[in-house]
């Protein structure tokens, strides 16, 4: 039985089942995650306290007055409340003991109630309605995100339940639920809410209590949407547009749909759920339409990083390979949300892809949403961001790319803790053949009814060592490795000799009688590599990226030469790419150095567009080149330093 | 006298003067023009009653039950009522006479006497607050629009008093002006208002009556902002973000700014106001810093076609050099105020370039808002659509691109009336020297002591002939002719002679003693080119645009071969442009064609990126090319035929 975020029913329509232990024991996530269990996780009960969440929960209660009303500037300010309750239940499954272990235990027992006390009498609990002036309850279904509310309730509720047994916020969540079961459905409120998250966390809360009426309503809500009970929906104030169906996903049934669309959180979210539901029900048209839409985004609609939701205007998917590095959105919560579906159809399919593109999300655009000290936090994730001192002073707010230590509006951190404090869960799988490393963390993996120990350096050498500790006895049994989309070559022994295996479609499965404590080892190539967009992805025409292994990476302007401006580099296609670990640098990372080109631009006249019938490069007017060595970094590291220009995509 | 929209005051600071008389008799704007006083201009009392703004005037005044409250979503609904009478007066200035002209004299006064009525007692008028559940009357600067209704307000009785003599309109302007006076100032209220138009209004009311006040309330304005009475202001709505001070233009005072910023059409009504001050005033650092400002948008935050305004986000400026093709925001009433703005500069400084944008802007990003019939807008103006038939269906509402009777926000039609009811206006100038021809339409001009008539085919012809019908007796005077930034070379002859005169600086000045009746003939080449951006335009690197003289073309779907996709469409540097003119293609147009080729895009795979170590191209992965002939009309008639894709900058 799986102790994180999916535990699968017993007839679950799978391809492959969660691990049943996963441990991260060392290496680049356990750093990651230690210092969300000794710094962000710790620091979320004084955020939400100077927030006004803690606030608004006392209150609610009747434990402070009241007269002061809601605090903060959104209906949904409860649910931070929820993620940060979640990601630190999945902190104390992961144990680990100690005093800190015993501090954060007493804040998740201490919020846990504040949460209960709060929660009114008939199962309700959303402290925005109920603080507010007149009821409302319900009637705002556009914009009053209280199904995704529950929804966070009703994850954090069946985390507190898997880390620690007790059944107190289960049973807040259990009367949530019935109270909206008893609201919504056929010939009762057939609305769905403007923000999916509920039809997940119903899922999930199926797969805890065995109510079946919780996966029927979440298979209703996922069915319901895209037959217009939202529409185009009204404008959120004065100046704004109307969102319009497509926002929250309800132009089409997901079933029907061959695109995904409108606010990537609102869709992936949706999309998670609907692989829950397919998982649960065995439902062939839905899995079909969702391997459809991972298809589309994948191909058409994510970014190098892995990131997606190409438009800040409605935080929003764009068309087809409109991509742009600068005005990327891509949400830290969209990355969350992308690896949460994406995991779900590995499980449900099989599928290497899906953890492909999982490892790159995890390793780029979601690791790169908290800072390395875990104080601050990305809300946007661009792949660009341009020299430019007045452009800096005009941007403000969440949506600017520069590290906050809170949002006004804060989904992202608790959700980039939930995710680093679960994560073990991700890396493996099992089927009845054996076990599956979908990832590689050192740690410890039971599935498919075997153990396996994992040793590596990853991603900053390529060597993964693997020790089978525990097999079915006198059975032939799998081990699948794996082989990353990115790795041209790779080389595995058992035993120290070369196998005869080869990958297909992306797994490498060792099948065999295997003796107890033998050592796969799987080499897997760390050369530094340029890489090309597709043709179609016009704002990154003529530009390639740097990458090296699983890690996509940025030029950052304190890592070059003074004076040096990013807008001035070009790379030479063909030099060579020197990788380089340096461990005093960012928390440790390996950089990588290449020759380049410095090229000046256009710098007179007041008018940036120059006849140029000529042949030739893409630069017409007078430019000047000289030789420069410059340095990239990790991706995930940068604006750890000063703010400055920083960017991915270089032109060649 | 100047007939138009800017009637300088005697003592005005500037370096020429609005032409005394002005009118445009054929060619490209008198076309437009026609079905602008056809066709949109008629229809305009039809949209503004069945968007409710009429009966919003009409319920305020009385006339009508109130119960029903406010129609429209917008608080600043009732400036479209001002900026139809605003533009219809123009157009009655115009002359023309006939039963189309009775008919609009009547529609006029009879919307004119519904604003009067609309007047409360101490001279208030904005239906929004009138109608509205409580007296916020002047308490909600930020989204209120309070004064931008009234500056459009101002504006329109100006117009309506110079069209027909009346002063029933510019007593409402007065009473109206003279609350406001009471209101605001140093020492009393000192915020300012979340949408400027009121500066220029002002000014332009203190032209009209002499009365000191209102240009002292306008400087105070345009002095007062960015003192942080604004400052980042509330968030517009639960999921929007807070706009930031410089949405509004409050993070830093006018004389104090070097960059555009912010909301576009805030920022440019902003500077059109605080220029008609300068020239008022003879406020030598605010004129300095205008120049900066306008530099700084030209050089860096300008499109090819002139648009302005990057970011759907906010409606606002990016940073330098953030002008992506697809996501161009580009508003077409962006377009009105960078006119409106650049007009007014020209006249402060006398410099050519900034008629030269302005030329660039009308028969580009400007034109393309309105539909060939008239009947039809854009609100956003991009220089890319893609050929996605999911991402089309998914953008809806008012900031799609496609054509659209009328917006929710119907800021934009009428502001495309007015600037092309008054665009005569826009033409010539005059100083004591003579007499200066800023754009090339055929009709009559007065101005600097002296008329000229002008013919021509221009844009599509290069031959300008002007003949001088009156010149001051006995004397030396001067013509000027702007000779266009695009223009490599140009020929001019007096008489059928050719001169000795160079031009400097944009201007061709032509300094002699003239004979009434003599011709000056200008001709300037009328190839295609191909245009390059600077390579820090990032967005299009690597790409080339099609250009004839001030027209920007682009490639549209229903011209190209059948089959081909314009992201297959590569031109080939070098290449021949064929121009021919197509009398019966969207009105008459003259179309560029030339050889190209097509080449797939990678079409396989479900990532779109590849390693790529290679050398030279775009492209890497797998491509194949073949000569394919296309062809590209001129931007402004896009959007005229069925939905499909569209692009100005095309891969070389």
């Amino acid at each position: 039985m799986s102790a994180g975020p999916i535990r699968l029913s017993p007839g679950a329509h799978t391809a492959l089942r969660p691990a049943t232990a996963a441990r991260i024991t060392g290496g680049f996530w356990a750093a990651r995650r230690r210092v969300n269990a000794e710094v962000s996780l710790p620091q979320g009960p004084d955020r939400l306290e100077r927030a006004g969440n803690l606030a608004n929960l006392r209150a609610a209660a009747g434990a402070a007055p009241a007269q002061s009303g809601f605090r903060g500037d959104f209906p949904f300010q409860d649910s931070d409340v929820h993620k940060w309750l979640e990601a630190a239940s999945w902190q104390l499954a992961d144990g680990g003991g100690g005093p800190a272990e015993e501090e954060l235990s007493r804040q998740v027992e201490r919020l846990a109630g504040m949460v209960a006390a709060a929660q009114a009498e008939d199962g309700y609990l959303q402290t925005y309605y109920q603080l507010g002036p007149d009821a409302r309850r319900w009637a705002e279904p556009h914009w009053g995100h209280e199904l995704y509310c529950a929804g966070h309730l009703l994850q954090a509720a069946v985390a507190h339940r898997r880390a620690t047994g007790g059944d107190g916020l289960l049973d807040v969540a259990v009367r949530c639920a019935d109270l909206i079961g008893t609201r919504f459905g056929p010939g009762k409120d057939e609305t769905v809410c403007g923000h999916p998250e509920i039809e997940t966390a119903l899922v999930e809360l199926y797969r805890e209590t065995g109510d079946r009426r919780h996966l029927d309503l979440a298979a209703y809500f996922v069915e319901r949407r895209g037959q217009g009970s939202l529409g185009d929906g009204p404008a959120d104030g004065a100046a704004g547009p109307r969102p319009g169906a497509p926002y929250w996903q309800d132009h089409v049934r997901v079933r029907d749909a061959t695109a995904v669309a409108g606010h990537a959180v609102r869709q992936l979210y949706l999309l998670a759920g609907a692989a829950d539901v397919a998982a649960e029900t065995g439902d062939a048209g839905l899995r079909d339409a969702l391997v459809r839409l991972w298809e589309d985004m994948a191909a058409t609609k994510t970014y190098l990083t892995g990131g997606v939701g190409s438009r800040h205007d409605l935080e929003s998917f764009g068309d087809a390979y409109e991509l742009p590095p600068d005005r990327a959105y891509a949400e830290t919560c969209a990355a969350v949300a992308a690896i949460h579906f994406g995991w779900r159809m590995a499980l449900l399919t099989g599928d290497a892809r899906y953890s492909d593109l999982v490892e790159r999300t995890l390793f780029n655009g979601f690791a790169s949403g908290m800072s390395l000290d875990g104080e601050r936090w990305l809300y946007v994730n661009p792949l660009q961001v341009r020299q430019d001192e007045e452009g800096r002073k005009a941007t403000a707010g969440d949506r600017s790319p520069h590290r906050t230590p809170w949002f006004r509006c804060a989904c992202c951190p608790p959700n980039v803790m939930r995710l680093l404090a679960s994560l073990p869960h991700y890396m493996a799988s099992g089927d009845a053949e054996g076990l599956q490393l979908h990832q590689y963390a050192s740690g410890s993996y039971e599935a498919g009814g075997g153990a396996v120990r994992v040793g590596t350096g990853y991603p900053w050498e390529g060597r993964i060592a693997v020790v089978v500790d525990q097999v079915p006895k006198d059975t032939d049994w799998t081990l699948s490795l794996r082989i990353p989309h990115w790795a041209r070559t790779y080389e595995v022994t058992v035993g120290g000799e070369p196998v005869a295996e080869q990958a297909e479609h992306g797994w490498l499965r060792l099948r065999r009688r295997w003796r107890p404590g033998e050592t796969v080892v799987l080499s897997l190539p760390l050369d530094a590599r340029l890489t090309r967009p597709d043709p179609r992805v016009d704002a990154v025409r003529g530009c390639a990226a740097i990458e090296r292994g699983p890690l996509v990476y940025c030029l950052e302007q304190p890592d070059q030469p003074a004076g040096l401006r990013l807008d001035e580099i070009a790379l030479v296609a063909g030099a060579a790419l020197h990788h380089e670990h340096r461990p005093e640098l960012l928390g440790g990372v390996t950089v990588i150095t290449t020759p380049a080109l410095r090229r000046t631009a256009w710098r007179d006249g007041w008018w940036p567009y120059r006849n140029g019938g000529g042949s030739g490069g893409d630069t017409g007017g007078t430019q000047t080149s000289a030789p420069v060595r410059v340095t990239a970094i990790p991706y995930y590291a940068w604006a750890n330093r000063e703010p400055g220009a920083m960017r991915v995509w270089i032109p060649v």
